[in-house]
């Protein structure tokens, strides 16, 4: 059995946010996607992230698809909700709500105002104070808030975050980060935590794997590929991660693009039938022919690769 | 009567958001402060703008702060309530929410992802998309959101906004665009909007007056300059316009920094009776000891140039 | 033989800045790097871009650089070198200086601090009326400028602009832009203008070639990929380009990531025999053990892929 | 004698670089213009920062500029150079070069890349080693460079910077930082600096007095409001310090705008005989007709209150 504490390990997915064609929240196919990638092995979900397109949904939207997903996952695996929020009372009544459905805990990312060490520090302080004893994820992601945090600053909030349990790593330049806050707690400088990864979209997961992280927290149409490059990892079929991984890479390459990266994941899980409806809530991209014929290219190509490597 | 159109003048304050030493909203000082400003003559309100601590606030607690407003006012001037959000459901729901409880209008400032001339005209489209047939406010506010609208584009959103009825001019570099927008229209080149400015906190209001502003939006813990402002340049006698300002100058100058601004403004507020306490939400600053020293310094300093000036 | 014009094709390789292990500039490696890319079949060169190091070099560095390239190639193919600078005299000065010493022409992104359309085009104004009749590439760079250019105003620019001959198109998200400008000057909307793109490195070389691209300027530590990609797509094989292009991906891929990516491409072109040493100048990144493990797996793994392609 | 150490006083001046109508380089202004600044009491200049228009310069206009300074200034005040430079090979070559004209010292902000404490520390590491023992400011200025840096970062690099003896302070909000940077100087914890001001171009100078502060060092087209405010709260008179800084604070505010601030502070200049031409180098702004009616405005107006207050 999966649970959400510092032992974590494997795949937490970030979903989606089904729509109708109109624009409406999708339950139905809320439950579909659920399947989808409960089938296909991962070991948690996160929703209500930045590609879950959160922040278009109204406080009762949000309630109703926290339900509907923990419902439908009865506890086989820990879902983690996304809670950062602008101010402490939205985030606080967001994490009462969603752990007394069921939550396994929630993720918090630096407000973007934040600038310095000691704002950032200062910032997580009163985080703690939020959370209380709910389990959290520190989630590191530059692109999206605009804020660095040094491997320095992200000890420091560790050191201060009793129940912070697992840090998503996101960050860029280089995997430098990760290993030195897996070297700090390896020498028992550090308290443990899981450290799942995002970085580019999990466009780095073999190597961080290599680096000593417990798996990925990110979203793929594929959700297969973080699955088997993890229990490749894990098996000690080190090549065989890599060569799973490199067999999906020129897709996930694509998928990453900024903008349209959701428009092409929500394609894809609908033409897996995930969903039934690539709808993106506005503002949000479309894909022109143009792109859709980039895609149909990538995925004849990637099934041919899949074959050769006996993965399909 | 006073009303929300595109001939509003006058002061539409700012308000704040009333908490008590605790950090619960503070409803009994939200009638005072209502009580407070409108006895100080402005000529509207705006609530939940960013000043307002909006974002600090649960979606219970705004709707319950913007009914206790609407109750407090009873019609007596029109109430703008502040809209920006990151998606347009939440957006939209806001809207209806407030404008059932009689609000006069909403005000919306670009998302803080928009770059592009085409990207900030079309986010626009899809607000009016969202907001239907409200009159609205167009926020221009740089320092807040990072978004730049040239005068190109602002005009643009005017054109194709059947129901923006007023613009809130916060540029900065210069008053230009105040200008080119006020002579556009005055051409006829484009339809009239009431032009109400914020530019750094009011800090060149006389100057917005001579280059055709109806007014000013924006907040100040002595509502009674802006009002004598205008009413001073409203009847002619343009040099009692800019005395009364230059002897509120030195306060608004401290009160409009980045960061303790709002704590300077509440602490005043309650020192004044507006409000019960000068409490902030977290994360928000505290003044200082030595904050407080320049604060007593330059009350006494101001009340001294308002007796020379007979305008106490 | 290769002209620097709107018909220009191919892979104008972004050349490194070598130096000596002390941080000197190395003209030894100058001209070996240069004999290296001219045989790996590049038809143009770029130097002194952000990858070049160019703010890195005094004012008399960079001239002697700037000669030692020009006296290698010696006009066997075009040579664009950088000419972004934060005035205008600077970059009048420095272009005069490159153009007397034999550069095909040079190459200009938008100052930082530019935001609106308006603003954008002005400074082209600018830009045109410094270079006079000097041949010049319009570099979309986002990532680094923090400037976006919508289709729109790229569109503006070229309509101003007599002398650019070429864009070098690197923005995300999407090859939307792309598209949009080949369609406009294949309808004679727009005059035509080489395309070479730089997306992310050359992350989408490809799917640029299918939009209408016509070959690739960035740098990349292995040019034949470019070149091999680029030459396979003009013959017509576009299974082939893709082929290639897959098989170097996941080195591309490392290499990209911001921050230590110079260092990574500096480390295998000394390893290749280019350079003499891999040093960056200060501020600048270094290699870890790790991250030269991640090296050593990559390349080996990348060999082997190009064996069963029969690529190498 | 003024001398450029750990314990300078009064106003440190930042000169603009006055051009001719036709954007040349004027060195007959340059002469009249240490002149002026010299008559009005400074006890120092500062040249080649951002509001003199540095980075529009070619080399050779630099270091011609800081000759003909130097030569004018004859060593009666010590003449402090910007030196911040995107590479430590053009810094310590324009160190060196101003060093060995006369220069008192450099002054050097963070690289606008800067985001971490450890980043921020770490860049000043190497500004020491380019800079050996040339005496350097420490400038914070973050609404140019984007850097913000925390009370605790600054004290560290004062502590790691031997020949740093002076803080060029600007930050916003608050004066929090001035007042600790002085607070641990006084009580021993850290090497005592010069902390000369430029918040907001002055607009904060006589609370910066009342925290500790030495003096300013900001442009400003009537320099002798920062002289009186200086002397006159030197003999203690701290009441007509503050008369003297409300007297040109409309003025101020109105100079200190975003954008135009520098053609406001040029036409001032050539008004006043300082300088032959109010010309800014493309791009800069220039003065609307109804600009210049504001500012005949605010002149007339503020003749009349020193008038009042016995001060012309």
């Amino acid at each position: 059995m999966n649970t959400f504490n510092e032992t974590a390990k494997g795949v937490y997915l970030i979903t989606v946010t089904p729509f109708k064609d109109d624009g409406a929240l999708d339950l139905e196919s809320t439950d579909k996607m659920v399947d989808f990638y409960l089938d296909r092995g991962v070991t948690g979900l996160t929703i209500l992230g930045i590609m879950g397109e959160a922040p278009k949904l109204t406080a009762d939207e949000s309630r109703i698809f926290v339900k509907r997903v923990l419902d439908r996952v009865r506890g086989t695996v820990p879902v983690v909700v996304g809670a950062s929020a602008p101010g402490f009372a939205p985030m606080g009544e967001l994490t009462k709500s969603v752990m007394d459905m069921g939550a396994a805990g929630v993720m918090v990312a630096p407000a973007s105002t934040l600038r310095t060490d000691d704002q950032i520090a200062a910032y997580f302080d009163m985080v703690n104070e939020t959370l209380g004893t709910v389990p959290w994820v520190l989630q590191d992601h530059p692109v999206s808030t605009g804020v660095q945090m040094s491997t320095a600053v992200v000890m420091r909030i560790l050191k201060n975050s009793p129940h912070c349990v697992m840090f998503k790593h996101e960050d860029c330049p280089g995997l430098a980060k990760l290993s030195a806050i897996r070297a700090a707690s390896d020498k028992g400088e550090l308290k443990r935590v899981s450290i799942l990864t995002g970085n580019g979209g999990g466009l780095f997961l073999p190597e961080e794997l290599v680096r000593g992280a417990d798996g990925a927290m990110t979203g793929f149409a594929y959700p297969e590929m973080m699955v088997g490059v993890c229990d490749a990892y894990g098996r000690g079929d080190v090549e065989r991660a890599f060569d799973i991984f490199d067999a999906y890479l020129p897709f996930a390459r694509y998928e990453q693009q900024q903008g349209i990266g959701l428009a092409v994941r929500k394609h894809i899980l609908a033409a897996r039938g995930a969903i039934a409806s690539a709808a993106v809530r506005k503002p949000g991209p479309k894909l022109s022919v143009l792109d859709l014929a980039d895609l149909n290219r990538l995925i004849r190509r990637q099934e041919k690769r899949l074959a050769e490597l006996n993965l399909n």
